[in-house]
């Protein structure tokens, strides 16, 4: 596995990603995936076979999270652990930013020994990526005027547009279990909306998705609910991307429409676009009532579409009745974590370890996206890594 | 010490406890206690001898804490980096546990990159220890479907039935001041209810010593007034394993009775077992009156029994009035942390050397447990870091 | 840069610093202090050719914030790191102190694999300081008692008294650019009061300004509005320091005075000792009512005085107009994070690298002065660390 990994890294132009910033998959080049893809399997097998992939002697890796996060905020911590870098939590609560500090400013006082900042900010539409620019600008600006020893990379851990980590593994799992990269060309992947009782769920998975796997060559459907819509030109990014990988993109407001000879399903909820937009909007006027009236009104809205939920039966309409079911996880699950969910139990359990395996794939994503823009020469790096033999641990 | 260590090392049976966990001590053969024992003062003489006992090369070790607490978060914490892991919180508040997620679940989202998992959960009776094992099984799962690449392996850091990282250390404790393990084959222990002027704490303390002290032929007391009574068949186990270490293991409602010539007093608040089964019945109907109800009734019930106190008087009845006077701390001191509590100042004073080495044992017992969890030949293990003179400080 | 701070570390008597603390800069020699310049600059040059400058292979560093923090929370995180620690906070509200433990047993429960803690208690006067030597005789004892099998060193990350890892930071940043330490002397510092919307800010900047800088003959203008007096002891040490060292202090009521001229200009605000010290008093009474009135009071003398701003006006009355501009960050800036504060747009946007800069040599500081307190040999120590060419990340 590691040497097919080194063989697929020579074959590929990386440069670019040295002391670069992850921000959204679509900016990256297909090699650029490619090689996330590769050196992910590379630490994943150096680690199983008991060799530390440990790149860093010393060094911190701040964490911001604004949102709560289970195994995002875990991947990132063992990421970072994995290649030497201790985690180190800017937690706002605790830190003097109240007092009106600037961005610019704490981007530089947090990273005077920062090799990577890793950033979820995925609340408010339009913010949260934009936030992570301004950080990455201030790092950069700060390096380039003698502040900052090093340019510490960010990471984007989900944000309002992408959720790179999450879906690069998603896309990692798809790749090993069909069998290669090439072999997503022309799967059917079903990106659709599902019920869930609760408001207001990001729309980075299921734009991420769409923006990923049309790179390549999937036939991708989008399904949701009239009045789901996510943000337009992500749709308009998908059907361009998959055209030129020689795939298809097409939207249908049919859950059965899409599931229909699927190879893939990935049924998930989320919030309209123009509700987060709404949302943000009323933030801003400081609105409380506002947003609470609005978040009556998507649930209702949410209500009328409950048999938008992934069920035995809908997955007898997907490719030999057999696709494979993807979850970012957390589900909402009916009868487990609610009355009425994303998806049934029966569908879930069936797919649990598959699922768990998806996930599992996130720690190394993230290595990864570090790793590239930390070591000019990865292959060289991995080479290095493999020949040194350190042990991870003493058996 | 270190080659004293290893040779008693060398003559254990210490093969099963690679790969498993760490519940009760009860579940574990002498051999195993001895074990930890052995290595847990290896590794402590190995670090006051400026070597480096770190095994791992990166790693991570989740700790959850369902309760307060100082001491044994900080005696995990050190053991783990002791070892060469990195310690990740996993904080309830701060996860998207309230989505609805499984137990199952979560341990393994949380454990990709884990070796370890330390939880405390000693709140509510019946719940704890089930919690632990829900956790280990879910992991262990994990393992076995290849989800995740290695088995975490779990440390019990207190739950409603014992605490044998503290229990252990208290034993590690003694064996230092009497000279041997062999030593406690006839002592008189007291392990003595306590007054204090707050309510319910914990029972995993005195069970857990009458649990484990209980296999070393000791001759144990049990005093408390009636109706504290604790778990009857952690009770019926002691005076098992009394009978079967050639000790004794008997109950009394008079702490002189305890106290009368004994070499070891543990005196200690606990509330009632039944008390604690009424507590968890309440909180699970939600009724928060019922506990506050129940708070008021022990706190008065425990009101009655003042005299209950650790004195230089009651110090008088025991072993030539020089009894080793044990605490897991923090205590109720009278005059010092509350008016009227568990010990006098003037006992408390004259030990405190003494109960602060008792608690400098456990970060060792928590690492010891470990190392014989992940160290397959965990002789052959500690020569070699002994061998490797790894410096752990310049100096 | 490197072979010129050994050379320096070498002529200087720096014995005592080993295995001690750093509580004020004023208890510490002349060499000690250049000792701590001299040492940050090794570990920044070492950490900036790649070589990593670990002492430690595991080890804890506590940190205790009472109050919040960024950049000194960072800073701590950063040099411990660098040094080889893990860092492990001890978190009041998660502890288990209010069950009435000591300082004592709380300051050795968190020590037995300590080797550094660092404390910020900078909220009430009288109180701060104190308890850091607390901690710092409890855990020297509990060394001596064989307790504790290293003593941990206490760092002050801000007290009520002083701030030695802003103010030797800030030192440093005037070292390098004025060309040495030898070219304080006869440079013109005016630490001067500043207006801020807000209330309370501590006394430990300006006083650890002049009772660190009054040591290298520089001369000390210290102005403020009347009733903004700082402890009277640390006015008087400032004077004496400064005519043994060659240099002078004076204080005055007028910004434009203490300008006038200016090598340097340090404009902050703080909050009147005798407040500080009826906030100390009212706390202890208990009396919330008392202390929101003496806010009140405190912002009506304040709003006084807004014209103590630092504009470009004023800056135009410092040598050449153009006098080297120093805080300790956040600024409260006119126009960004308040209507008025304590400088003006203009001179903090001219200005920003050089604050920035500033900033950057606090983890240096902190690292250095555990480096010292653990080294018996710094000298030879980081020549060890430089011969051994451990990169601290791989390229």
């Amino acid at each position: 596995m590691l040497s097919k990994c080194m063989d697929t890294i020579k074959g590929l132009k990386l440069k670019k990603m040295y002391e670069e910033d992850f921000f959204l998959t679509w900016e990256k080049t297909m090699d650029e995936l490619k090689g996330v893809f590769a050196v992910a399997d590379a630490l994943r097998a150096l680690r199983e076979h008991n060799i530390s992939p440990r790149i860093f002697d010393s060094g911190i890796a701040v964490s911001l999270f604004r949102d709560n996060s289970t195994r995002t905020r875990f991947s990132f911590a063992s990421a970072c652990n994995l290649l030497g870098l201790a985690v180190q939590e800017l937690d706002e609560g605790k830190s003097q930013l109240a007092h009106g500090e600037t961005v610019r400013e704490t981007a530089n006082m947090i990273s005077f020994m920062a090799d990577v900042i890793g950033i979820r900010d995925d609340m408010f539409v339009g913010r949260g990526n934009a936030y992570m620019r301004q950080v990455a600008a201030a790092v950069r600006q700060g390096h380039a005027d003698g502040i900052l020893a090093q340019k510490p990379t960010l990471v984007n851990l989900q944000c309002d547009i992408d959720h790179p980590s999450q879906t690069m593994a998603d896309a990692l799992h798809l790749i090993h279990e069909f069998g290669g990269v090439e072999q997503l060309q022309g799967k059917k992947i079903a990106m659709t909306w599902a019920y869930s009782p609760s408001y207001g769920k990001p729309l980075s998975v299921p734009q991420g998705i769409i923006g990923l796997l049309s790179r390549f060559g999937a036939n991708i459907v989008l399904a949701h609910p009239k009045g789901y819509e996510i943000m337009p030109e992500i749709e308009e990014l998908a059907a361009r991307q998959a055209a030129e990988s020689g795939g298809s993109f097409r939207r249908t407001d049919s859950m059965e429409d899409a599931f229909a000879d699927a190879d893939v399903v990935y049924p998930k909820s989320w919030a309209p676009f123009a509700a987060m937009q709404q949302r943000t909007l009323l933030f801003d006027q400081g609105d409380q009532a506002g947003i609470a009236e609005l978040e009556r009104e998507m649930l209702t809205q949410n209500s009328r579409y409950q048999n938008w939920q992934c069920t035995e039966e809908k997955m007898k309409l997907t490719k030999n009745g057999n696709a494979l079911y993807l979850h970012c996880l957390p589900a909402d699950i009916s009868g487990v974590s609610c009355e009425t969910g994303e998806v049934s139990q029966e569908v879930f359990n069936r797919n649990r370890i598959s699922l768990y395996k998806q996930a599992s794939y996130k720690p190394y994503i993230i290595a990864a996206m570090i790793f590239l823009a930390k070591v000019q020469d990865p292959s060289a790096g991995l080479l290095a890594l493999a020949a040194g033999q350190m042990p991870r641990q003493m058996k």
